[in-house]
Parts: structure tokens; sequence; C-alpha cells
């Protein structure tokens, strides 16, 4: 623990997106990892306040926007963006409480930040191959940001990167099962990108009964009843519709792999994280974030084809679930992303001008 | 013209939403006004320059924020929002260059134009009454606003108001016919709040021709096909799909009334100008902005029930043509529009603490 924040740890804001509370009820990513996080921060003796919706259950002092999750307002609520406006707004009048303020929130705040001298980093959440943001981006390069992994990066080498921090889960979240499951598993949306007729063409290749636990959004469904209903006629194919976070436990360690074929750059893949967990291999196509994620020939197979999918899945019982276990535990944990964003804090913090007035910058490093 | 600004006028910033040109394409009511009031200011000596995308059309410096109109864009845009932050950004970095901004974007510039001490002012040309950006409009009460009617204000009467502004059309953009025409009018989409079946209703009991030119969104589809779709059959009924602004002289002039029986808080009703401009008056529910607009007696009819329409459509003859012109020209052109705005930016020019360096306020009212 650095001299200066002691044993109170740091002062941390968290800003996290209003679309669902944090932790989410329904479907929100960005929103959970923000509640792995902030719990983290806390629990490791942090003095942490999260601005998100007023219906978040956290430890850390809550800041609360607006009354509910924008998603759950349905069409009630006609401008989600006016009160995020808001809450940077907020986040801005009390940033001189914080020693670093960690937005979740792209890039609404940068025309603050630009000109309050608030230290603060901001996590990338999501796809940056988006031509219409770069030149946002490109406008404010001197904004410190993080990725997600490496390879998210790809489109915007050239901006201020301070670090990737994997995403990380509490450990207790899941628990793993030793011996080798007896179906493979499908977890997400059924969109196109996901290619979930690709894990039931493996299924069918190798004779092996899939699960798929998937949602099907109104966007989706025209792609669904053309392209992938007529699959789940097969009887090895059981598909479950959408499930909870208390049913993947379940779900996941059961299975002999998690199948992830997917057509999509994965900006990170939580999903692959909690396989891993569960102690559960995975077979997947190396695109985006995958290869920094799945070790090769340990927490499963990387395949670069169907034929190589359909091996991969003959040499899962080589595998060590204990050893996948261990892996996600090493460098998956919530535990280990706290870790890694406080160094990140502290390097921020030491680096900014507001920094301890009358102390020597080199003396905070 | 005040001796500040001289025979060159003002410094002017005029800053548009990027989702259609300067003038639109497509529908765009605001980038439509954004250019009369452009061109018009141009026209009376103003230095103008205007924030807008790279293929709008003006005699005003162009700034080009993107290359084209977001909305043609189509699928290929998916983060709107980016280009309209760095818009603000450039009009920002750019903001010592003019006497007064003038924005049409909603509320996305106010954490810049709190922090940075530009005079500004924010035309709102939507509807109020969403609860969701009240509470924004509260945290930035000091911004300067103007309303389109006085009606738009009433969920927001302790924003701070500087003034209305009635839109106001080119004077030579429509032309006037002075004899009554032979059937009804009705423009505008084809939507649950627009009634445009109120409109037929009347047409069928008066026993008089109804041209609809309107277009249906997708949104509408559903709307149109149970409710409207079989009123269309009427021999009565003339549907045209959407029009052309070059059709709507046409459309326009040679019509009896135009009927507008809203029900839909109307913010100010462009087309009720358009109308007035081609010298046909206007049957209409006074919802919102309507009674601001039309003169009871003189440029149209206010009703309160359908048997009111229905006796209204058999006064219109008694109604004068040549002075529903005339007050178009005197109340909605563009140069009254025009002279409104200029005289609201020097009133916040001159109480604006940048103004003058060295000059005493009070000598530049």
């Amino acid at each position: 623990m650095n001299k200066y924040w002691g044993v109170s740890g740091m002062r941390i804001a968290q800003v996290a997106p209003l679309y669902e509370s944090v932790p989410p009820r329904l479907y929100g990513g960005t929103e959970r990892v923000v509640s792995y996080l902030t719990e983290e921060l806390v629990r490791q003796g942090h003095s942490v306040t999260l601005f998100a919706t007023a219906d978040s259950v956290t430890r850390a002092e809550l800041r609360p926007v607006c009354e509910r999750a924008l998603r759950l307002e349905g069409r009630r609520i006609l401008d989600p963006l006016a009160h995020h406006v808001r809450m940077v707004e907020m986040v801005a009048q009390e940033a001189d409480r914080f020693d670093i303020v960690h937005f979740h929130i792209d890039y609404l705040h940068f025309p603050i930040t630009r000109r309050e001298h608030f230290a603060s980093v901001t996590t990338l959440h999501g796809r940056l191959d988006i031509p219409d943001v770069t030149p946002l981006f490109r406008e404010y390069k001197e904004m410190s940001l993080i990725s997600i992994s490496d390879a998210q990066r790809a489109p915007m080498e050239w901006a201020n990167w301070v670090g990737t921090v994997h995403h990380g889960l509490p450990e207790n979240l899941y628990a793993a099962k030793e011996e080798h499951g007896k179906y493979l598993a499908f977890i997400g949306r059924i969109s196109p990108e996901k290619r979930v007729d690709r894990a039931i063409e493996v299924a069918q290749r190798v004779g092996m009964p899939i699960k798929i636990a998937a949602k099907i959004d109104a966007t989706d469904r025209a792609y669904y009843e053309a392209n992938i209903r007529h699959l789940m006629d097969d009887p090895l194919v059981e598909y479950l519709g959408e499930i909870g976070e208390h049913e993947k436990t379940e779900f996941l360690s059961n299975a002999y792999a998690l199948m992830f074929l997917v057509d999509w750059q994965e900006p990170f893949g939580l999903v692959l994280t909690e396989a891993m967990a569960c102690g559960t291999p995975v077979i997947a196509y190396p695109m985006g974030s995958v290869p920094e994620v799945i070790d090769h020939g340990v927490s499963g197979y990387l395949v670069d084809s169907m034929e190589e999918a359909v091996e991969a899945v003959r040499q899962i019982p080589g595998l060590d679930r204990r050893l996948v276990r261990k892996i996600f535990e090493e460098r998956f944990s919530a535990r280990r992303m706290c870790r890694d964003y406080v160094t990140i804090y502290k390097k921020i913090r030491a680096s900014s001008p507001s920094f301890l007035p009358g102390e020597p910058l080199s003396s905070a490093a």
C-alpha cells in the first residue's frame, strides 16, 4: 500500500452506464464488471463511490443518478443521454473528493475531463472498429484509456493507452467440477455473428448432445426463423432459452466444453472466463481477445476450421479441469482485476498535476 | 445597427444537428429552420459560420463536421453521438472568433458552455414534456434558452428563457393564390397523433375532396394498416404519398384549407406557416403553439370539436387569402425571425462578461 493512501486506501469513484443497475438484473456486461470491480475495491479497503442507478446494490457509497435501470423503463424513457450527461456533471462537481475517477461510459465525459483537472481514467468496454468514433478519439487523444484486451486496441493503436486489464470474476461466483461433462454448451445471443449453427454442426459431427442457453433479441428473430430454428429439431440439440446468473454454474460446470466459434472480433468474452471458473474448457475460433484468454492445449483449444473444432472435441478429455479452474483464479479473478486497476490508478494519480500539492511528484510513484 | 458591429454585422456561429444536411434533403425541420436563418443572416450582412455536415449548402462559411447527413449513412453509421460531441469541441476551440454561438442541438453542449465563457444561446426545437430531460435542464438552469413558441415552455417555465422566436420562412419560397381552392389538404406523417382520420371525417361530412400528402414511417405502418388504409377507399380521398419541397406551393396554394386536427402538443408547426405563405387558411385544434400561429377568424379557425371543424369549413370563403399571406409576411418571414434572433444575440452579448474588454457594458445595450 502506498504511504499516501495508507490503510484507508484510495478514494475512488466508479462511473457506470445507466441502462442497467449495478449489478444488472437483465443482461449488461459492463454493469456486471463494474459491480465486480467496485465490490472488490471495497473489500480491499478502498473508499469507493459508485455513480449508478438508484436500484443498484453495492457496499460502496451509492450516488443515485436516476431511479431505475433505464432499460426497465421501456417506452417511458425517451432520452437516456440526458441522464448520462447529468451524471457526468454530478461527477465533476464532486471530483475533488476523489483520488481518481474511473469512467465506464465510453467518451461522453471527455469534454468535461479535458476542462476540469481531476485525475481520471476510462475503460472502453466495446468494440473500437466503428469508423465514426475514431475522429472523436483522435480529438481527445490525451485521455487515459484502458483496454479490456490487447486485441481491442487494434483500430486505435495511437490512443493514450495506459494499460490492458482483462475482466475478472469473483472467485466464489462459480464452482468447478473435476470430471468432464457429457454435453457441449453454447451460451449467449442467437445472432449471426455468434454462430450457434457452427456449434450445432460440431455436435452433430461428433454425435454429442449440445445444450443452448441463449436469448433471441427482436432484431435477430428473422435470422433465427430462417437459419437456426430447423436445426433445433435434431434430438442432439436442447434449447433452454435464456438462463439466469444463478443457473450458469450448473449449466457450465456440467458441460464437456463451451463452444465459441464466433464470427466477431470479441473485445473480451466474459463467458470464456465463466466457463474456466467452472473448470470447463473452451473450443474457440481465435477472434479478437480469444487468444489472450484461452491457453491453447491447457484451458481449451483455438481452432481455425470446423475440422479442427471436431478434432478438438475429441482432445478435451486430455485437459485437466482443475488446471482450467486454477488458471481462472490466477488470471481472471476479480481480485487480480482489482489489483491491476489500483496499480493504474496510482500511476495516473502520481502523474496528475493536482497530486498532493507541495509533494514532489517523484515521491508518489 | 449597433455601433460596435457596424456595417459588417455580428460574427455569428450556427450549430446544426448532423442527422440531415443544412438545408435537409429529406425531412428535417430543425435543419430547414437553421438554413433559413443562416442564409437570411448572411443576406442581412452578418458574418456567419455554419457548423454542419459537409454536404450542406450555404452562403455562410461552412465548418464541415462529417462528410454527409448521418441519416443518409443508413446502417453504416453506428454512433451519431460521437460526431455531435466532436462538433461541440470544434465550436469551443473556435469560439473566440464569434460574437455569439447559436446552438440547435438540444443540450449536448451544456457541459462545455458552462465551463468556457463564450456568449451562447440555445434554441430548443422539440417538445419539452419529456420527464427525463427535466432534471438535466434544472442542473444547467443558467443556460440562455429560446423557445419556438410560448406554449413550448409550459413544462419548464422556470428555465432561463431569453425569448420566444417563432420560425420564419423565406418570403419567396411559396407563392399565394387569391382564389379559394377546391380541396382540403393534409400534410405530414400518417401517425396516430396527427389524426388524418379526423381530417378525412370532416371531408366526408362536408362532401369535399381531401388530398393527403404524407409519408408513412416504418413505426406507423401497423397503425396505417389497421386504422387508416380503409378510409383511403373513399372517392373523396386522394393519397399522394410524400411530396417534395418544390411540390408544396402547388399543393398548398390550390387548397381550400389545411386541416390540422392534431392530438399533439405541437411545439411550433412549420406547416401552418407554409399554408399561410400560400394564402391558405388553416382549420386547427388549438394544441400547443397553434393559437400563437393562427389568428382565429383571420388566417383560419381554431376549433374544439368535429362539429366546429365542419362548421369552420363552411366559413372559409369569408376569409381573405391576401390577408392570410400578408400576416405570413409580417409574422412568419425569415426576415422577421432573423431580426428577432439578432436582437437577442445583441442582448446576450451585451450581458456577457467577455464583451468588449475596456468598454462599459451599458454602452453596448
